[in-house]
């Protein structure tokens, strides 16, 4: 058969080939899955040329007889559905670097490069091997164009908290209206949760161990969600003022919790200054440029008398309480810009979460960065996104997306079920091999949202699956986040206009399901106490279809998952044969022999003792 | 056998996904060559739901049972060596989309999404086709995000000139030694060429009928190519003065001729003052953070005596004449932004040629485009680079770049005989199939030019291989280039150290080959006249690799080409059977049957008449 030239994949500055850090170029290739042996990198200085010298006259860049380059073998990384990955990290020594694809099997040679691919193994080969015309080019590590992520991230476990939702610390400002803490919510009820309820809670959360907390908007919005912004520049009253949310960034920085804010700036609200403004005054509103209105009469239509279905402005999705906001415009620009500026000068946050971060364009992102960059050089930019992401995340606009895809995975294999262990696996890699390797490592990951079902409702009540899907995304690198109420068993189905995964947080200690957290607590614990678990390399030692078990082993750790309702027994890899190793969840040694049993939806996290 | 599902790629954000203009969407996938019969683009906008209803609650975007798609027929638009390429344009009336697509071949259908290949033809089918997960997404056609081009380049037939060696108009300005006209060019010698040679044969310009010209560096430099700058915002005096180039332009804009100047930001030149300042004043030199120097001694070492294998300061290739320049630092972003708007400003030129741009910073670039369209919108942003550049073209930094990959198809084919008419046309289309569309109309394509040998020379001495080399290049979309002397026959090797390819311009019309000129002349006014030329669609009849003629229709003109030694009979395809055309280049009618004899390497430039 030989190899699949078709199948064969490396495209330029992307996640196949991208600065890691200002000194190393990774490189990646993709090739069919099962087909290929070994692959080599040949990589070398473009003006490295024996004939002519350095700085000689030879420097033509589709030259041949270029005899700069050196032999890097690549690693397979990873296998996915139809692909198998290759991996190889170099130093250029001059930041410069000309290089192809050398490509075996059992039967050919292969020189793969950018404008084509030709067999080896004949009297030619020289010719090809020095034909630096057909070979992919890094011309240069620029520092500023490689992608840096803040480096506190990856050792941060987020909680997410819907803020009307989480505790009532003051009732003084509840809302009008107010219902009782756990009636049913519904798109239009508000709770009374606010900010002096998370302060007081903050040793709750420092007591389950996360260090990051993740709020929906709170600013002032008109519905209970608050992500159709009234006023960016105001703490809505219902939560707070300046004084609270002050004191909750002061209490949580003591105990080394990092704050992140949700960033509103698709749209606006309705009720917001801005857009009451092209209602009241038409086309001389000094605000009409702010949006995109294709007939201004129809803004005056009361808003729910509007025909959905043939809106004359541009809204968030088809709702017309969301005016889009233009962000072309250089008004909007430098206030959304102020805005992004504000929160972090004024009350020291420490990361954005960017809301339909994709409908927003390019330009003002690579702006926005470039600005709270500059004034918090660490600060987190987190985008939601939902599909795949690389076009936000090559260094000039987002650090990381929200890794729904992940959460896909996980629910489909632990969850549901849908998925057989290998598929699984599949579905893992492809997420690591979509980016580059430092996004990766601060990849915003979850098991639902806000915006999705609860984790518990999507396992259909089963804790042990959402334990194992705690299990696996605390142990798997990235930043995971825990939205509120997951750890004590809270379900919550969003689905045919069900907003069942708002419900406010059970306080109540006895419909707590304390085992629940402290299992989380201790993964957290153990994610903490073992770097392993935050590194973003799996070697997958199994992933078997038929008792739905995986092995992954990570350094010297290896995670054991009996993703069944059947208890297992697993022959064991080599390097845990016969091995003394602590199981890091019981905090036991164990003395292994070459095979173990695994409880129906056990698992096992055991650690080589040296 | 099936459809190879590992050989399919579409990717978002690419020369496969790209806001064509601010209403349109261009799509594209790539099958293995030969395996599909059809393709359908699903596509729709992703808040379209039945259920739920327009701004209803069913938003969450990994849902399924979407119901907002609708299909479009894809048009096979290219093949090359190993795949085909599909094309499809739409409006999404909200400017959102998502998308997937359905293959066919004669045995299966495949819904390729963004995260699954599914087979489809089950009773599972709905599923797979309302589950919005797996489409690829286009969130939001953001006018600024659509790579602009200016309207004007498509229309201009550039002519390259490399000042040292056009034409001496002011001989009082001369550089001391300058040798006399015509003398064999080295690394070295000057011959006085200048800006006023310039002006007085503009009418010669206009006689061969191009629009445009491209200026190697007329700033001060060392050498006689001045690609090592000594200051960036004078003139070579020994090319002219601020009045000169004033009149040249003024000159040139009356004859609608365009002006590009080079510029030289990757690094600058040894005798630089900033250069110099660093070799007198070492650390504490005002100029220290402009390079990047990792030992200072090593600077003060006389430049002839530097090692070139042990550089202790980065520069261009390893030149120590040419120290690279921080493009990271904020006074050098300043100087070179400023240079590149003072041309514009103060000369009113047309275009910026980017040396080296692929050493830059991305950064960078984004900013000098932001600067320059400020104050000129419709600038030509040209790069200098020999490989993929994708990566620069996508709307944010460059319009165009220097397409020697075309160059290379060309030379291989008309000129060196290497490769078959299949092949040629493999190359013509891997090219096309990279970029956006709107970048390929304003490519930069040339024969040749100050850093390749010319294309007669490339040929042999032959010059019906050049006018076949010729003659396809202006017969094609994009921005063609004219390397001066190449249009009067003249030859020049550039390799081994030989200078040959910048000789001095032949003037003496003795030794002009007049009929090459006529060929040329008359070949631009046709690509003036017929605006098929200037397409980049091209439907490739034939390309028979047996009797190496080519066949490609544009619109209702057919370009026949002949590209052997021997005289060949052609069986005329349908259109053309029995029809009376113009022979565009003899201007005449022809009747015609349903072959044609086309003499050794010749061609035919066929309109059906209506």
């Amino acid at each position: 058969m030989g190899i699949t030239k078709e199948a064969i994949l490396h495209t330029p500055n992307s996640n196949y080939s991208y600065g890691y850090d200002k000194d190393t170029l990774n490189i990646r290739i993709r090739s069919k899955k099962g087909e290929v042996n070994k692959v080599i990198l040949k990589i070398g200085d473009p003006y490295d040329w024996q004939e002519g010298g350095a700085g000689g006259g030879n420097l033509n860049a589709s030259g041949s007889n270029w005899t700069g380059s050196r032999n890097i073998s690549m690693k397979k990384e990873a296998e996915t559905a139809y692909f198998d990955y290759w991996f190889a990290k170099c130093k250029p020594e001059y930041k410069r670097a000309r290089y192809a694809f050398i490509l075996e099997d059992d039967e050919e040679k292969l020189l793969y490069g950018e404008k084509d691919i030709v067999g080896l193994g004949n009297k030619d080969d020289e010719k090809h091997l020095t034909n630096m015309g057909n070979f992919f080019c890094f011309p240069y590590l620029n520092n500023i164009d490689v992608a840096t992520v803040p480096a506190w991230v990856k050792d941060t476990v987020w909680y997410q908290i819907f803020p009307d939702r989480f505790a009532n610390g003051d009732s003084s400002i509840n809302p009008e209206n107010t219902e009782p803490w756990g009636t049913e919510p519904t798109w239009k009820n508000f709770m009374g949760g606010d900010l002096q309820g998370v302060i007081d809670n903050l040793d709750y959360l420092v007591e389950l161990g996360i260090n990051g907390i993740y709020f929906c908007p709170i600013t002032e919005g008109s519905s209970n969600h608050r992500y159709d912004t009234v006023d960016y520049m105001k703490i809505d009253e219902y939560l707070g003022d300046e004084d609270t949310l002050k004191r909750l960034i002061d209490e949580a920085h003591k105990r080394n919790i990092k704050i992140m804010l949700d960033a509103v700036f698709n749209h606006i609200g309705y009720h917001s200054k801005e857009w009451q403004d092209v209602i009241e005054n038409g086309d001389s509103s000094k605000y009409i440029d702010w949006f995109y209105i294709s007939d201004i009469n129809d803004v005056k239509i009361p808003v729910d008398k509007i025909n959905k279905d043939n809106l004359t402005y541009e809204t968030f999705a088809f709702s017309p309480y969301m005016p889009k906001l233009n962000t072309e415009n250089s008004e909007v620009i430098s206030h959304l810009i102020e805005v992004g500026k504000y929160w972090i000068e004024k009350f020291d946050i420490d990361a954005w979460r960017l809301d339909v971060s994709n409908e927003v364009d390019r330009v003002f992102w690579r702006k926005f960065r470039q600005e709270v960059k500059s004034i918090k050089p660490d600060v987190y930019i987190l985008g939601e996104i939902w599909h795949n992401s690389l076009q936000w995340l090559m260094g000039d606009q987002f650090d990381a997306v929200m890794n729904y895809p992940l959460t896909d995975a996980i629910n489909d294999f632990f969850c549901t079920n849908k998925i057989s262990a290998s598929k699984f696996k599949y579905m893992i890699n492809d997420v690591l091999v979509s980016y580059p390797k430092q996004i990766n490592e601060v990849a915003f990951n979850l098991l639902g949202s806000h915006d999705t079902s609860r984790v518990l409702s999507i396992a259909q009540g089963n804790k042990d699956k959402v334990k194992l899907a705690f299990l696996f995304m605390l142990t798997q690198g990235g930043s995971p986040c825990i939205y509120y109420g997951d750890e004590i068993g809270m379900d919550g189905l969003h689905a045919e206009g069900l907003e069942l995964h708002r419900r406010c947080m059970v306080w109540e200690e006895e419909k707590q399901d304390k085992e629940m957290f402290k299992f989380v607590q201790k993964l957290v614990r153990l994610r903490k106490e073992n770097e392993e678990f935050r590194s973003v390399e799996n070697e997958w030692i199994e992933a078997d279809d038929k008792s739905s078990t995986i092995i992954i082993k990570k350094e010297d750790i290896a995670i054991i998952i009996n993703n069944s309702d059947k208890e297992t027994i697993i022959d064991l890899p080599k390097f845990l044969q016969n091995k003394t190793v602590t199981d890091l969840y019981k905090e036991i040694d164990i003395n292994l022999s070459k095979e173990i049993k695994v409880k129906p939806y056990g698992y096992l996290l055991l650690k080589v003792n040296q």
